[in-house]
């Protein structure tokens, strides 16, 4: 990781404007945790009154920054909160010594913040299995706190980056009862990337009003339309870290507001999808609409074999409209399938119906589609109402590349 | 697939020389289903009183042959039996074509060899959801009968090759009470391999007697011991196919024989070693030992998950003793693990106990061990006595060169 890899193809042209979140100031720092040349420590502040919530992956080896953050989440405060988090080195299956280090970092900043190290946050991201260097880290907070600043978003964004080609940043804006209320997130991944029940490192921020039970249940909600319906190589971090908070600052109260929700979903998503489309080696991006399951559950297990399946990427990555790999990837998911009502297209082009090729199906029409950098695949199972879209990238050379050539 | 790609670095030396077997006669063919200049079909023929037993794919959108090949087996029968297998085409989500396909063929042996219908058992391996041109068959199989000869077992392996790169055969040959008994096989199969319940083709013969429902016992039990224990690349074929033919030539009965089932065991796994070692773009044959797990299931699903980890795959292919990658795949299959008391070994170098790397632990002796091109990685989770053996190979730049620039 940490390689100068050239920026992804499939990369937004550049980082977006995000908003100033009223209640939140962010700060970075070059700590040379691992990489030389660049930031690696990001910190965020959230003022008093601030409501957390987070979710998180359910990786059995999950790592000790993780196993600290679930413990701290659902306590109310007033007190505000803070985030740090590194890259460079994941502290993750360090024995004793991961928790010493996350004991460490969140009593400096506890110290340097006035805040009680019960509501510091913290994550690490990048190599397994090696103990972080946390001097390096505590170190530099004082610092950190000297530089906090409500417009330094973009620099946390980059500050987290591992394998990333690209900084990823989100935003939306919306008016409650004619009051302005502000959402604005950042997020790191693009390998080792199948999320299962949260996904990566991703800090979003509201100035919105909302106690932490609902907070929480929104966040959760949401996340199983968003970050866990997408997946790079089907591979689960054991650091994966999504947390939302909200610091009150606008005095708009959210709670139960559907305008609010679909705002918050969309910055989700938009995270979501800058995160396939930094996948390791991606040169398309995927979008594959199941419908007529038994279920959504069960759409989801058939949209995710799809996504996951090598040779469904692969096939993808050389352009191929090879609907027989789609096929083989819906009769081995284990969910319910019909192979005679089933229905394939990609894009608009019908290729196979009822268990056979469509009659009008002529190959160079979806081989022209497959050109394309964004490809929408979908299946119809004939069967239910249950639905899904998840996103994914090809498989390609570059993603061998990456991780066969270099230790992460 | 049928490219003329280089035999794999994993290949045995040369076929084996493999036992007649009394009462089962081979032949094979160039029909051109698809291939130029090749033989693609073959017939085995298996004198009255053989019994026949399979495992197929569970996949539910599986091939017409293989549901031909379910509702057939299980009928106990003295009038002998049939196996007429093609490659280069499926014959899977060719809709109802599909099934007149399988009738045509099915009828059109019984009507050469004087068999019913009703024994003769069929496979199709290579393309998905195009026409089968079943009459180039049919018209071959006058040819085959006459051509049928103990001795032509290597001509069968041959002829269901798709993408593989080598013929597949094993055999061993044992005394019950002074008796010899023999068993031969063959195997097709190097890409789609995640088998569940059976595994591409595989045709095992021997002249051992054992009546149907025994025969049947024992390879479902062996299967999951050998052909499920292995993956290539997590997908799973809609046509895999497992059967075993009993002629009862030796006259030697063989239930309840624990030397038979040992020695057939060898036999097929011998066979689903060497389909791993054809995997597509395999340079590394891996065999992953899980022990310490809660029961053997879990300790199966704690190696397929690292078996089919893209990014455990990868850290092989660049020779990278990466055992956090290790880590992580323990951590996401769902099976019980507790990262403070796994430990994990490549070969005998123990890299990871109790949460943390090993003290002794230097990366130059993993890094050499990594060099070869057969690797053990022993995983023991400290939780109890269940335990599997799983074997896989590398994922690297052969397998996207082969999936992603051919049609197969």
């Amino acid at each position: 990781m940490a390689q100068s890899m050239s920026r992804s193809p499939l990369a937004p042209a550049a980082f977006p404007d995000l908003p100033v979140i009223k209640g939140v100031r962010f700060a970075s720092a070059a700590a040379g945790v691992k990489y030389q040349g660049r930031t690696d420590v990001m910190l965020a502040q959230m003022n008093p009154g601030t409501t957390v919530a987070g979710v998180f992956t359910k990786s059995a080896t999950r790592s000790a920054p993780v196993r600290d953050c679930q413990d701290k989440l659902g306590a109310e405060s007033q007190a505000g909160a803070a985030i740090l988090v590194n890259s460079g080195n994941s502290n993750a299956f360090t024995g004793h010594f991961g928790q010493t280090s996350v004991a460490e970092i969140t009593e400096a900043v506890a110290m340097a913040t006035g805040l009680p190290a019960s509501r510091v946050f913290t994550a690490s991201t990048g190599v397994i299995g090696e103990p972080l260097p946390h001097d390096r880290i505590t170190a530099k907070i004082n610092g950190l706190v000297d530089d906090l600043n409500e417009v330094r978003i973009k620099d946390a964004a980059e500050a987290i980056m591992t394998t990333d080609t690209f900084a990823k940043g989100a935003s939306a804006q919306i008016q409650v009862d004619g009051q302005a209320v502000s959402i604005a997130g950042v997020a790191k991944g693009s390998g080792m990337i199948a999320p299962d029940m949260a996904t990566m490192l991703v800090y979003i921020f509201t100035d919105a009003k909302l106690a932490d039970s609902d907070l929480q249940s929104l966040l959760a909600k949401l996340c199983n339309r968003s970050f866990n319906c997408i997946t790079v190589d089907s591979d689960t971090s054991t650091s994966d870290s999504l947390m939302l908070c909200a610091t009150g600052a606008s005095g708009v109260d959210v709670k139960g507001n559907s305008d609010f929700a679909a705002a918050l979903e969309s910055v989700m998503l938009d995270l979501a999808h800058q995160v396939v489309r930094d996948g390791e080696g991606a040169t398309k991006f995927v979008e594959i609409q199941v419908t007529g399951a038994v279920s959504d559950a069960e759409a989801k297990v058939h949209g995710l074999a799809i996504a996951n399946s090598p040779l469904v990427k692969t096939a993808i990555a050389g352009e191929d409209p090879n609907w027989g790999r789609v096929v083989m990837a819906i009769g081995k998911s284990g969910a319910i399938a019909d192979r005679d009502l089933l229905s394939i297209s990609f894009g608009d082009v019908l290729v196979a119906e009822k268990g056979w090729v469509s009659p009008d199906y002529r190959e160079e029409d979806a081989a022209e589609l497959m050109k394309r950098d964004e490809i929408i695949l979908k299946v119809d199972l004939g069967l239910g109402g249950g639905k899904t879209t998840v996103w994914t990238c090809d498989l390609t050379h570059g993603y061998i590349e990456i991780n066969a050539d270099y230790r992460s």
